[in-house]
């Protein structure tokens, strides 16, 4: 199946959610992947590709290594592979991979064209639709960067059948989040059906994609809505943060996040007790944890001002009203905040 | 006076030629600039500028200085200031102060606003219009970069006045190559008029920016006619590389490069000997120089290749057609190229 990113202008592309067909490029091609993805399907995925020309760049494997030295490190890759602007950069990995090929892609003799196959539910679901690209530095996240479109997204959900369980958690947990922000049919149909890289997941990615592709297409560079998509990750960012990346998977931190916004929104009447234990039991269906033990309260009010993204130190909650809509605001009161992390 | 360009999307942006006055903004703001510059102009500028915080990044000057090690150094400065999306960066010197500030701006956070105040005569014409930004590196020169487009360009030519004679010099060469190219009026303006930091050179920076914007509005990605205003470039890149960058400045060396393919386009029938004349009269009035003693023929045609931005080893010429006129073609003969080549 394919759904189409419709972003009035030329940026828009078509994602193909189906088992990856061959694919020729008449132009030079350069695969970004890690040794991780390349000794799983490198193999598969080079009896489907073809181009003039095509030359791989393989980078640590690990968010640690999305920085500029990496980065730097797949631009000598198109140089000494001669890329032109004709040229094409292929990302195939997870997120990481398709944030720092994207931006590479943008950046190289400025701007080349580039498509995304990615192999984690994560990346399928979020990092391959909407065209944010980055790199980390210590200063935070995905604090440089440029928004650059992909050309096509080829989603081939059998990747997922080496993806370790942990994993896949993590990217349910933002489909969980797309549905609980846009889309109740959606959540309820989670709550119906069940989950894995055999069952289901073709149409839970295509449905995931759909909801996202819509708040993409009327929001692309992320002045209103599309800041709902953060959901889940003010708080998930101060866990990941508090963590120092290395307990929580992304998705999973994100799932807590939720929660917390969750207990939030109960708190100030947009949600009711009922949907909030909704949500929870969903998660917990796929061993996405929902709680996280504060150590020191206002220490973790005071990690959100940490986030460089936050302007004019407000801070800004996405909070569900009830189950498929979600209200972004940067007028919550510092004191509920705190009542509702001390019930973490 | 004030030169719309415009670009047909939100990336339109107006220049102000004219005393800078004074400009106040609501947000943060870091200024960009060198030490050459800061000492000759700063304090000029902090009497015309105001922001809600206003901090200086010194950058060193030099085009060996474009790299990504500067860039990073300018992007540190951003986040120390905790610049935020809604903030902005003023670039305050020349071409490479333009280029690499427009440059940071496209990727701080995925891209903040900026505008230029060019000191120079070849920014003010040239670098100030059009959106390209960018890097040097190993590989060759702006090879990494993006297209952002500034929020607004304010030309104020006293800044000329300390500008040294030959950098004056190559700053006119861009001026000429614009005429020639695409406005013969404008050439004979040029030829009927002298130029100086206090007589005439706003009216000459109005034309030569209204002709560049009625070619980057045409072409803001450089897909087509864009590519003219390379004119002189491809045989002064060559020059700018076999000097090592030392010899010649960027606006010299494009003076040369325009009598070669003058040259060349004489030879084919496109220009008339007498109107080769007159250009290098032109350059020769503000002593730019016109030749170039070749050691090696053979070996400088080599050189055209190794500019990576030639797709598929043709080489793009750009041969003024009389004056006021010019063709792009890549279907130039060796033979022709190396004939010229031998008379410099």
């Amino acid at each position: 199946m394919t759904v189409k990113i419709d972003l009035n202008n030329e940026n828009s592309y078509e994602i193909y959610i189906e088992k990856l067909k061959k694919i020729s490029f008449d132009r030079k091609v350069v695969v970004v992947t890690n040794p991780t993805i390349a000794s799983f399907h490198l193999e598969y995925l080079k009896d489907n590709l073809s181009a003039q020309e095509l030359s791989f760049c393989t980078i640590p494997d690990g968010e640690e290594y999305k920085n500029m030295q990496t980065l730097e490190q797949i631009l000598e890759s198109c140089f000494l592979a001669k890329l032109d602007r004709k040229s094409l950069l292929v990302a195939f990995g997870g997120g990481v991979i398709g944030d720092m090929t994207g931006f590479a892609a943008s950046i190289y003799q400025r701007g080349i064209d580039f498509i995304q196959i990615p192999t984690t539910l994560l990346s399928q679901v979020d990092a391959s639709v909407g065209g944010k690209t980055g790199i980390n530095n210590r200063f935070g996240k995905n604090l440089i960067g440029s928004f650059h479109q992909p050309k096509a997204v080829y989603i081939d959900s059998s990747f997922l059948k080496t993806l370790p369980k942990r994993e896949f958690g993590a990217g349910v947990a933002e489909i969980i989040k797309m549905a609980v922000c846009f889309n109740k049919d959606f959540f309820m149909w989670l709550e119906n059906n069940d989950l894995n890289y055999e069952k289901n997941i073709d149409i839970a990615i295509q449905k995931s994609v759909q909801t996202k592709a819509y708040v993409v297409s009327v929001d692309e560079k992320e002045q209103g809505l599309r800041a709902a998509l953060n959901y889940g990750h003010t708080f998930g960012h101060v866990i990941e943060n508090l963590t120092n990346y290395k307990t929580y998977l992304h998705g999973e931190a994100v799932g807590i996040g939720m929660c917390m916004a969750n207990a939030l929104a109960v708190k100030l009447g947009f949600m009711s007790e009922d949907d909030e234990k909704r949500v929870e039991k969903l998660l917990k269906k796929y061993e996405i944890p929902t709680t996280y033990k504060i150590k020191d309260v206002e220490d973790f009010y005071e990690h959100f001002f940490l986030d460089k993204k936050s302007s004019n130190s407000k801070i800004k909650f996405i909070l569900p009203v009830g189950i498929g809509d979600c209200k972004i605001t940067d007028e919550i009161k510092r004191d509920d905040v705190i009542e509702i992390l001390k019930g973490f």
